[in-house]
């Protein structure tokens, strides 16, 4: 059983919102990802992934709209910090921003699935069997290492990235979840120590990503 | 009854090859327009487009496959010309982009129909039922349109962007017809003249297209 977040789950409109547009962000980096793709097989492949995330993302809206709320108001309070995220997320070129869909969509799906725990039980169960259907991150990891294989220099650089990769997820990730304000420093303390586990685990979890690719994290 | 292009129908795997292409070139500049959008609503709306365009060029790989053959390898021989067009097609900014997208999925899907007359039956129903679904079209009008109210100089612009885009896209489509070689003037003349009504009312279409944006083709 995994440690899940939900004590620190906020509400439902503020969950599907962020989830959302992340999973919005992800398939905007798989298109890019597709429109820059080195040879037509990789481009098919892609587009495949591509349109997992996709389903994902609106499966995301069809329960925003479900709950009465239109998906773009939902969303927009998150979009200037998430742009900014993607923004630092996008990579020096194809193979960065392969590895970033690959490590990225697999720690925020982790991520939103635990703190699903805490929605109603009718969205965390849509939520977490959305979110938990792989979408594609086999097709991902191939790419990457067969172009590693190609390119002995790029081990090194994409295990650079894939370590900075992580600051960055962990930052967005935590920015979702419903913390008790800093001042009051008891009830702080306490949210953090039960954030702790589970970041241990979803780092561990993109270590063990990391290492299919054949890179040290 | 429209005219139909049956005698100048190239094999199935040149058909399909170059129509799922095509299909997913429309799909990267739609991705283009969910990234680059100027509102969440409008981003929102734009991912719909995307994912329609996408299941077209899902529908088109799948019948390559079915007819045998790997998508990626009959697409190949196409690609050089094609991300020429789509160079040439991407505009300077998100409007025209996106009256990319409205103008160029709707010619095109509309030469593929015709073209596809020339098909073994099973492959032309198939490629002319997913091809004739609507995919979003409406939806492109009116972020287009909303914009033009907004801002009185995009309109005469767009209208110049629109008659260049005919262009391109009419070489485009010729492109994918199999025609009698110049040096056989006859059968090259019949050929011409041939192609000509069709293209005259794929033309008239294109016209019917910009008119519902409120421009003048």
């Amino acid at each position: 059983m995994k440690v899940d977040l939900a004590e620190l789950t906020p509400d439902v409109a503020t969950f599907l919102g962020q989830a959302a547009y992340l999973q919005l962000v992800i398939f905007e980096n798989l298109s890019t990802a597709v429109a820059t793709a080195p040879t037509t097989e990789a481009k098919e492949t892609l587009s495949r992934v591509a349109s997992f995330a996709l389903a994902k993302h609106h499966g995301l809206t069809d329960l925003i709209a479900r709950h009465g709320d239109t998906p773009a108001e939902v969303m927009e309070p998150f979009t200037a910090s998430i742009d900014v995220y993607q923004l630092r997320t996008q990579g020096a070129d194809w193979f960065e921003m392969v590895t970033t869909c690959y490590l990225t969509a697999g720690f925020l799906d982790d991520f939103f699935v635990r703190l699903a725990a805490g929605l109603p039980a009718r969205y965390a169960e849509s939520v977490v069997a959305m979110l938990s259907v792989d979408a594609g991150s086999d097709l991902l990891a191939e790419e990457i290492r067969r172009a590693i294989d190609a390119n002995d220099r790029l081990a090194s650089r994409l295990a650079l990235w894939g370590r900075r990769l992580v600051g960055d997820t962990v930052l967005i990730a935590r920015s979702a979840l419903a913390l008790a304000p800093q001042k009051d420093a008891t009830r702080h303390g306490q949210d953090e120590a039960r954030i702790e586990p589970v970041f241990t685990e979803l780092i561990t979890a993109h270590t063990r990503r990391m290492d299919a690719l054949g890179l040290t994290a």
